[in-house]
Parts: structure tokens; sequence; C-alpha cells
């Protein structure tokens, strides 16, 4: 009898990391999650990947050895040997050797992916990319992410940066500031940090709102679990900002629509994965209104069908891709 | 000796026909125009296309049995089998059964092809695409269109709608009304019927230009070649119209690079092929001015190579891939 093979998947964001151990077949065996911490270093962050990691062999009660090869996904741009970050911001990374750092203390082959494609390699392999030849993901987290699946391969463009959708303008000339520098990026409008840097400015400036006692008076506190919250008791200001999220992200989704002619445009990430059900009619709403008719027909705007699970997956499958 | 085969390429466009005659490696051996008219219906149209036609193998000295297949790319969407005309609004068409109607007069295969998708085979196989695995052409003429290269294949989409860079929302909210019902949309801003329509509007509410001399007091003849000749005239309100063309079309080109980081962005179309010298710094330095900075490293943004010729070029290549 052939033992099964078992792989491990890690999605390291800036707030969280997940680790998880699948079995060949992208069974979920067990899952663990850890802050990050990226203030306290390179050093100390991979000794909490590693610590999530064993935790996640311990939950499924499996030996250090079992573990064939890791896949992590990272918030940043990865060189194309998928060995080196080269920059993280939210990591605060800048050329990390993650892979050889990591197979020096496990002792397993390393492959390192951007987070948003390893999302999309998850999507398309086990939820509602699968069998799709077309699509585009769009994962609303602290910022804003792509991928796209053509003939049914993640395309990553001719320097490896394809997907980048959060910089798409959406709003020209007076949008508000981005973290790239630039304007009017959806990313500006739509991600968490958008959203948080809104209801902040509004509650400091005096508006009333939930979100002040669901984070205990500390507004560095607000995640997308509280949003769901506030947004699910009525709250007019949370309300607010998320309808014009949803707008914009719609408008995004219908970029992408005009330009691509996907079969589905699959939306993923922390605030989805809180309010998709909330979300996703009224992105299908504004994206309808922003395209030109003929080619929405029969394309589908809809969730991962993963809730969280799309990075890890993907991050596991990139390592068993490289493990034949 | 074998005889050398040859093809017809014709672009049926809203405002001229073009219609050219090449040998089988694509060199152009001849090449005739005429207006359109398309006010005076289908079967007239029909005629003047023949006509021209006609006119360039005339000059071609070439009889009419030495075309083996005739390729015309329509200002709409095209049926997948390449024979019929579904809308056209250019045209006044909807479900013209074009190739059949052009084969039973002049009694060889005809192959209907989108005009911005034919430009776009013309650039890849002629013109500064050529060579490239990817590029997106943007064709800014009355309206504005795209072909996306990828894999060095004609990126058509889920339902053959791929390439819709001109209804990409780039002014979200506030933005110019489109043809297509939307606001906002780059044709919207960036066609020559939305520069047409800005001046024509300025210069009715008593703002000085000369192109009102240019058109001899005409405001409906403004062409192309008329914008030209104000701009380089230094006309401060054409200078502002084009300059704020160049804006836009920058960031439509910066959300491309953005979503597919492709080699090159190719900009064609009859206002690109007038004022193209004095354009295209400006659009480049738009489009760095939205990109995302990594993906915008070694990425090309550049003229068609081929002036007014990419479509009926594309045209007569999609004849001959069916004709092998």
């Amino acid at each position: 009898m052939k033992s099964t093979r078992h792989f491990a998947g890690v999605d390291l964001g800036g707030t969280k990391i997940l680790a998880a151990v699948f079995d060949d077949r992208g069974k979920l065996l067990s899952r663990e999650k850890k802050a990050t911490k990226p203030e306290l270093g390179v050093t100390v962050v991979l000794q909490r990947v590693e610590e999530c990691i064993h935790e996640a062999l311990a939950a499924a009660a499996l030996p250090h050895t079992a573990i064939a090869a890791l896949g992590i996904g990272v918030p940043g741009l990865v060189d194309t040997t998928g060995q080196v970050v080269r920059v993280a911001p939210n990591l605060r990374w800048q050329n990390v050797p993650l892979a050889r750092l990591l197979r020096s203390h496990l002792h397993i082959p390393v492959t390192v992916v951007n987070d948003v494609q390893a999302g999309t390699l998850g999507v398309g392999e086990y939820g509602t990319g699968r069998g799709l030849k077309s699509f585009v993901c769009m994962f609303i987290g602290t910022g804003l992410g792509g991928g796209i699946v053509i003939d049914g391969q993640l395309y990553r463009g001719s320097t490896g940066m394809a997907g980048e959708v959060g910089h798409m303008t959406v709003i020209a000339d007076d949008g508000p500031k981005c973290g790239c520098g630039n304007r009017g990026c959806l990313e500006a409008v739509a991600s968490r940090s958008a959203i948080v840097r809104r209801i902040v400015r509004e509650i400091e400036d005096g508006r009333k709102s939930v979100v002040k006692q669901l984070c205990d008076g500390d507004l560095t506190r607000i995640r997308s679990r509280i949003l769901a919250t506030a947004y699910r008791q009525g709250d007019d200001l949370v309300r607010e900002v998320i309808h014009d999220v949803c707008h914009y992200t719609g408008i995004g989704a219908a970029i992408l629509i005009n330009a691509l002619n996907p079969q589905a445009v699959i939306l993923g990430g922390g605030v989805i994965e809180a309010l998709g059900d909330r979300m996703l009619p009224r992105i299908t709403k504004s994206a309808w209104a922003h395209v030109i008719a003929p080619s929405a027909e029969r394309i589908r705007i809809q969730d991962t069908g993963l809730g969280d699970d799309a990075g890890i997956l993907g991050a596991a499958l990139a390592a068993r891709q490289r493990c034949p």
C-alpha cells in the first residue's frame, strides 16, 4: 500500500498566520492560526510560522516527517523561482530568502507564492473556479489583490505582475490617495484598510457608530468581523461605507469583464468572508450597471466557496505541483 | 512554379471603406478608399465595398480571379463563425449575413471579423506587436476599442467579447455619458466622437478655435486630420481637449498594465495616426503615473508601426488563416 503524502499550506498575512495540513487530495486535516507580529522582525515571524505549522501537525496527529512539501503565500512580490520575497510592505520585508530560511529549519521543499495568486490557485482547484477555463479573482482584505485565470492556467503576465487589480484607477483625478502613491485606485476605496481609514476619520469627526463600542473604544482594533457585526446591527456609518465599497468593487469587476470577458468574477478575502451575503448582490448590481451589455450574459459573480481557506489550499497546491 | 495567391482585406468603418490587395506574404499591392454612406442602407454599402475591392484589383493590375479569399473587418459584434454581423451601431446594421452576401457576388471565401480584432491581428503579424507573446492594443477612432494578445494569440474571452477597453469606467459617478448608456467610460472621454462632441459644445458656447475655419464653418466635418492641423497650429481648445484624451488614455493603458502585465501597449486608430507623435509621450507619462511601479518595468507604449493599414492587413490575414 502506498502511504499518503501530506502537504502543508501557510497563508502569511500582515495580521495573521494561517497554517494547515492537507492530504494528497487537498482534504483539510487541521488548521491553526497565530498573530503575525511583523513589527518583531523576520526571525520572530519565521519562528511563529514554524510554531503554527507544528501546531497544525500536532492537531492532525501527524509526525513532522509526514509532510512532503510546504507552500507559503505572502502578501508581496515573489521572485519567479518561488524562493525569495522581493518586497512585502505589510510584513516590512525586502529580499527575504524565505524558502531557504524555512527549509533550513524544516528540512522539506518550500515553495513561496504571492498570497493572492495562491488564493486564485485554490479557487480554481477546489472552489467555485473549478472547471472554468477563465475567471478573475478579487480578494478584499487588508489590501485588494486579484488573480486571472486564462485557459485554465494562472496568468502571471510578462514579468509576473498580472492581477494587480487593486491598483486599477477607478476614480480619475480626485480619488483618495492609495498606499502605492497614486490616487483613485480601487484599493484606496474598497480594501479593508480604506474602509477602516474612512470609518476612523468619520468617528473622529464626531459621527456616531456602534463600531466604537464593538472595539472597546480602540479604533485600531477594527477587523472584518466587527464591520460585519456593525453592518448587521444596521449601523448607518458602516452601511454607507460598505455600500460604497460594493459600488466601486462592482466597477472594478465590470472593468475586468469588459476587458477580459471571463466566465466568472470570484470574490474572496476577509471582508467578503465576513459580509459576502450582504455585499455580493450589491457588487453584482453595480457590475451589471457598468458593463457593456452583451458581454455580461452568462458571466457569474460569486464567492470562492472556500471561506478563509483559499490561500492555504492554493499554497499547499503550489507545493504539491512542484513535488510530483 | 507555384503561382502566388493574393488576398483582399477590407476595413469597413462607419465613415470610410478601405480595401487592399496583398500577396501571400502580406505585401501591400494596392489600396483604395471610399466613403461608406451607411445612411443609404446595407445594399448600397455592399455595392461600395465591392467597387472598392474592384478598384484595388485594377490598381494592382490583377484579375478578379487572382484573389483567393477576402477578409472584412466591421465595427461591431460578429458571430463566432465569422459570417454574420450581429450588431454594428455605426453602420446601423443588425444581423447582416455579410459573408454570404459578399460571397454571392464575389464568388470567393469571405471571413468577417471585428475591426479592432482585425487590427490587433495585423499589429501582431506585421506591426510593433510582431514577436511579442503578450500585448494590448487600443484603437482610438470614432469609438475606442481594443484587442488583447496572450501567448501570441488573440484572446477573445468566454463569449468573444474580450477587449472592450473603451467601456472600462475611468471616471466613476460623475463621468460624461457614453454611447453604451453608462457614464465615465474611456470611450466617453477619449474617442474621436467624444473629442468632437466636446469641441463642438465649447465652440457653440462661444469659445474661439481655428477648427471652425478649418472645416469651413461646418462642425459636422471635423475629422482627425483637422484636429491634427489645429493642434499643430497651437489651437488652445484642441490642445486642451487632446491633452485630456492623453491623460485618460494613459489611465486606461495603466489599468490594462496593472491587470494584465503585458509586454507592450500599442496604440492605433485615426486619432493616433494623425497625432501620435504628439500624443504618445503624454499618454506614456500618464500611464506611468497610474501603474503600480514594479509592473511597469520594460513595458513599452508605442504606435502600431502600420499607420492606417493595421485593419486591412489583419482582415486579409484572417482570410488567409481560413484558407490554408
